[in-house]
């Protein structure tokens, strides 16, 4: 098993793979992102994210899409993990693991202070595997979101 | 009242309202942030944040600490917004309704998805603000950190 940055030519398996974490999220229709989009954001000389690519035997089996956040307490960066998966089929050998393990050596490397990422409240077996690795959920804290037609309103308020 | 993007000479005074802000989150000790954390990361050529300043009178009165994440199932940039603070002393002045129009046109204008941001849950008041400006509690999602010397003691796994 190995793990390495992610390249133009994994843009296909990468959109994949969005796609089947967004099916497993029980929302198969969310995803809007095309793989021109994932190129001029992802790779570009200032790119908006990062990506990991685990193989094994030279297939893809997950990923994980991260970039970097600040924090005003901490007064350093924190490492955002956007997205983690791992295929259905190599579920069970530790590859998840594995990738929280190599994001958390790059938050290190960053000078980051912390590492973050968002679950869904109903996925018990990933918050269990996440308090297991030292995780902790940040009660009391709310997401907040203004999307879409609301977000052109509320730019076009005086 | 002027809004205009923050610069190095504002510095100091963006690190008097960070310390403001985790007063009134009542986590006055929190703030490890230094001038240099801000200058460094916030003003070098690729900046980890970027902020917004509110005068009056040529008095700064308000500010906002944000940056760019990527959302996986718009394939679009998101503007976060880490701060907003506007000084006790010039509440009520619609200060915080302006930081936040400007804050949605910049995300417009970078092809922006959303724009999000977190909340505590006993700040009703906000809360209540931020729905009237079109935003939504994003229910479901849990935030899950690892940070100090958990994160380095995940980095050091094997």
């Amino acid at each position: 098993m190995t793990i390495r940055p992610g390249q133009k030519s994994d843009v296909p398996e990468i959109l994949k793979l969005i796609h089947e974490l967004a099916h497993f999220e029980k929302e198969p229709e969310a995803v809007k992102t095309t793989e021109e989009d994932l190129l001029r954001d992802g790779f570009s000389s200032t790119p908006f994210f990062h990506t990991l690519i685990l193989e094994e035997e030279g297939e893809v089996q997950g990923m994980a899409l991260y970039f970097f956040n600040w924090s005003t307490w901490e007064g350093r960066p924190s490492l955002y993990l956007e997205d983690l998966y791992v295929k259905d089929s190599a579920r069970g050998k530790g590859f998840g693991r594995s990738l929280l393990i190599k994001l958390a050596q790059i938050a290190v490397e960053k000078n980051c202070a912390r590492f973050e990422w968002e679950v869904l409240d109903w996925n018990q077996k990933a918050r269990d595997f996440y308090h297991q690795l030292g995780a902790e959920y940040m009660e009391g804290w709310l997401p907040y979101r203004v999307e879409g037609e609301k977000l052109i309103a509320l730019s076009e308020r005086s």
